[in-house]
Order: C-alpha cells, then structure tokens, then sequence
C-alpha cells in the first residue's frame, strides 16, 4: 500500500497542507490526476467549495483532482481513479455517506491493490478499523461505524494532551480513548497535529514533528518517535 | 414535569453535586428512593462504583439510592420508582443500553406523567431530542440516537467557548454545532458549566451562574439570561 493519514491538513499558522508537499509529492509520483472525496464538509460547506480548495493546493504540485460528488457513478469513478485524498470535517457524515453510495469496501479494495490515498482527519479515521475513536459530533446517523481497515488499529487524529490549566470537567482524550477500550480490544494510534502515519508497502511508520501516544487495552499508555514501527 | 437537566455533577474545585444541593432539595421533595442510572459508565467505572458515588451524595439528604443494574426487571424497576437520576460519562453507552433493555420510552413516560428526573451531563443528553449534539467519543453502537424528548430541543453539555490561544486545529464546540445545523432542523442549548435547565410543570428555563449560548438553523447564535424561558 502507499497511504498518508494525517492527523490534521492545516498547521496552526500554515496553509493548507502546506507541511505535506514533500511527502505528497513522493505519495502521488507518477500520478496526474485524483479524485477528491469532499463529504466530511468541514463547517459544512458544499462538496464544490470544498473540492476547490483541495484542487487549489494540487494545482501546485500538477495534479488535477476531480470531486467525487461529480460522477454520476461513483463506484465506477472510485475504481477507475489513480489515487485519492479524503478531506477532513465530520466524520460521521464522511461514514454515512461512505456507507450509503457503497463506496467504503470499494475505496478499500483499490487503496489495498496499491493505489495512493492521503486521508487528513476524518479522512485518516476511515483508514482504520471503525470511526469509534474520532472526536467528531454525531450529527447524522451512520449504518455502521466500520471503515475501511488499512491498519490493523484505530486512531484519533488531532490527538490533544490533557490541559493542567483548564478549568472545565468535560472528558480528556486520554479519558475518552480509555473509556472506547474497556468496551473494544482495539489499539488506539494517538495523532498529534503534525503527525501522519505512512503506510509503504508492508511497513506502517508514524511520522512528523511530534511523539505518538499509543493507548492497548491492558496497558499504561506510551509514546513512539517518529520513524518508528506500528506493526 | 419536574426534571433538571446539568451540565455538569461536578464544578471544578467543588464536590459531587455540591452545587445543585439546594436545586435537589426542591426537586426531590417528598421522595425518599430514587433509582440511578449508571450505565454511562464515567472512566470506565463499574455500575456499583458509580451507583457508590451517587448514594453517598444522596445519602446527606436521606435519600436512599437504588442503581438501576440490581433489578431483574429493569422496566418495571423503572415503572415502580418514585424518582430517577441518570449521572454522566459516556452518551453513546448510556444510548445503546437504554435501547437494548427497551428503556428509553418507559423512563421518558414516568417522568413525562410528573415523576421527578435529574440527569448531569449525559444523563441530560437523553433529555433533549436526540444524541446528536453529544460531545462524546462513540464507542460503541447505539440501535438510534433517539432520545426522550422531555424538551423540544437538543443539548449541548459542558459547552465551551472558543479558546482563542489554543493552537489546534480541531474544531471549536460552536464549529461542531454549526456543522449539526446543517444536517438537523433542531433547536441546541449549549449549557456551559454551572448551568442547567429547568423543566417545573409547563415552564423551562436556563439556570445557574452563567449565560446560556443556544444555536437555530438560520440564526446567529444568542445568549439567554439565567432564568430565561427556552420554550
């Protein structure tokens, strides 16, 4: 496989997808067109708006990106495209919808025949084994939580540590992501902003500027340096 | 009806429940059991932990405290009780539970025919209309995200205002609701902490130490007065 989830597209103080040019540029080589997948609608804009924003940034690396909120059969679309980038927002909205046109397994298949696919938070969610460790609101009711299992984990992107300061008794992440593993045996891949997990052939490495913080059921919680193993 | 709805148990430096003392007293007038709900399961903690926690509150104000997983018969448990309190943690858990034992339409008629309710946290999610607006991580699978509807509106627990300092580009909770508005025709309570809603006979009103922020489709979001009718 050749794949990029990425804990955020955006940099504080950047612009979009700035910090990944490199690594999407080695991502996406040989490849002069892809297919957007635009229905997370961070804030809720429209699938155009947000197609244009991701073409917008391809343009400057010669790849032309079409949404996929423009076919008139997706699946037909999913399966001829040569790669693919899943854009943040909700992810239960990027589920449901997933879900409904049939495209989930059909996305899978392709990315797992070696077809490139950057996913940025909602967009990286859907890489692993089901969406129950995003931070997203339920805002629409999804058929099913499974996604598209490129990892033999989950992972929470936009992974925040506890703030000492913070004077307000909603749950941590750490809470959270303890709470999801009494109720399933899954590992949990926390991503802080500026890290991405990059699939390569049969190596799966976390990367970026940050530490990784891995939650197992059983397990006091640890972190991994950049460059290192997740299988 | 007679019900609180929180935002929170606990504010921060306080006790469990400390400062709804007086609020409870009123509410739970002439009622000497109330049975618990425990299966949000805060942390992960077991239903008698939970139920614990609750009773030793309870307890200052002879009050004795019945946790809802003791009974064979849940529905009837339910049926029989003279009043209820549903504490906080998971919305999605508390959800598929109250779903599977068949629940949520026998609780939500008890306290619809004037028995007294408090919920904290997401214990008052299952207040509004649906769990849409749950902050929580879904971590399992609910059969529906369709609540009581003891209100004509949805909640928003511990909301909490934009931070402007914060270097993170996961969304804000206004963000979040905006997003839920594009999707749902419903009217959201953001109910900072310390806050919490009312419902005495045919009248709600916002209540506690600070302003209430509430969200319509079409709208600019507007604050409310404590004391200020939401019906």
């Amino acid at each position: 496989m050749n794949v990029i989830l990425a804990s955020t597209s955006t940099l504080f103080g950047g612009n979009y997808l700035e910090y990944l040019t490199n690594e999407l540029v080695t991502l996406f080589k040989g490849t002069d067109e892809i297919i957007f997948i635009p229905f997370a609608r961070p804030g809720g804009i429209s699938h155009e708006e947000y197609t244009k924003k991701a073409s917008d940034f391809f343009e400057t690396l010669n790849i032309k990106v079409k949404g996929l909120h423009e076919f008139q059969n997706p699946v037909e679309a999913i399966n001829h495209a040569k790669g693919y980038f899943t854009g943040g927002g909700n992810t239960f909205l990027l589920v449901k919808t997933l879900h409904e046109l049939g495209l989930m397994e059909v996305l899978s298949n392709n990315i797992k025949q070696g077809k490139a696919y950057l996913g940025c938070s909602a967009g990286s969610n859907i890489g692993g084994i089901n969406m129950k460790t995003t931070n997203d609101m339920p805002i629409v009711y999804p058929s099913s939580f499974d996604c598209m299992g490129l990892v033999p984990f989950n992972l929470n992107p936009h992974y925040l540590d506890p703030n000492p300061d913070l004077k307000h008794n909603g749950e941590t992440r750490e809470t959270r992501i303890n709470e999801f593993l009494t109720q399933n045996n899954i590992k949990v891949v926390g991503l802080r902003e500026g890290n991405w997990i990059r699939i390569s052939g049969n190596n799966i490495t976390t990367e970026g500027s940050e530490e990784t913080r891995i939650f197992e059921p059983g397990k006091a919680p640890y972190e991994l340096q950049p460059g290192a193993s997740l299988v």
